[in-house]
C-alpha cells in the first residue's frame, strides 16, 4: 500500500497594505468553510459611502489604515488592532477610509444566538 | 411604545504584543457564534514544544513576532502577514515562539469538508 502522501496545508502571507487599489477595495478569501468565511480586504478611495446590511454576523478588524463606519446612528473611527462585531441585519455604512487601509472580515456562520430585543 | 435603544455592536482593540506574558500565551476571545470563535493570541517564551489536535479546522495569522511549526514532518517558520489553515485532525507543533508574538486565530465549525486522501 503507498504511503499516504501529506497534504500540505494551505498557507499565504497577507498582501501588504500598499497593493491596495487607488479606488474601491480587493477582497481576498483566505479559506473559506462550513459556513464560515475570512477574508483580507485592502481599501482604496471610497467615492461614495458603501451601505451593507448581510444575513449574517461578521467580524471585522483593521491591520492597516483607518476607516469610519456608522452603526445604527452610531458613528466609530477604527485604527489599527480596533475590532467591530456587526451583528446580522445590523445595517452600517462605511462612510469614509484612509486609502491603503487593510482589514481582516470574518464572516460567521448564520444560526447564531439573535440578541435579545 | 418605548423606542428600542440601539443594541450597540460589541467592539475592542487588540492588546499590544508587548502585553505578551513571559512564558506560555494569553488568549483573548474577541468572538463566538455558531460554533465559531475568534482568539487573540499573546505568546511569550515556549518552554517545551506545544502539540495540537483538534476536532475542527483552525485558521491562525500572526500579527507580529515568530513562531516555527512543524505540520506533520514538515516546518515552517511564520512571521507578521503569514497565515496558515490547520485541518482538523492534522496534528501540529508549536516549536519554538519569539516572546511577544502575536496572533489571530479563527476556530472555524466543524462539518467543512473533508480533504480528499
Amino acid at each position: 500500500m503507498p504511503a499516504r502522501d501529506p497534504v500540505p496545508p494551505p498557507f499565504g502571507r497577507l498582501a501588504e497594505p500598499q497593493a491596495a487599489p487607488a479606488t474601491g477595495e480587493t477582497v481576498t478569501v483566505l479559506v473559506e468553510t462550513a459556513g464560515a468565511r475570512v477574508e483580507h480586504i485592502l481599501s482604496g478611495q471610497l467615492a461614495l459611502p458603501l451601505d451593507y446590511d448581510q444575513d449574517h454576523d461578521e467580524w471585522v478588524l483593521v491591520l492597516a489604515g483607518r476607516a469610519r463606519l456608522a452603526v445604527e446612528g452610531t458613528e466609530a473611527v477604527l485604527g489599527p488592532g480596533d475590532w467591530l462585531l456587526l451583528p446580522a441585519h445590523r445595517p452600517h455604512r462605511l462612510l469614509a477610509v484612509e486609502p491603503g487601509t487593510a482589514w481582516l472580515a470574518v464572516h460567521l456562520p448564520p444560526g447564531g444566538e439573535e440578541p435579545t430585543a
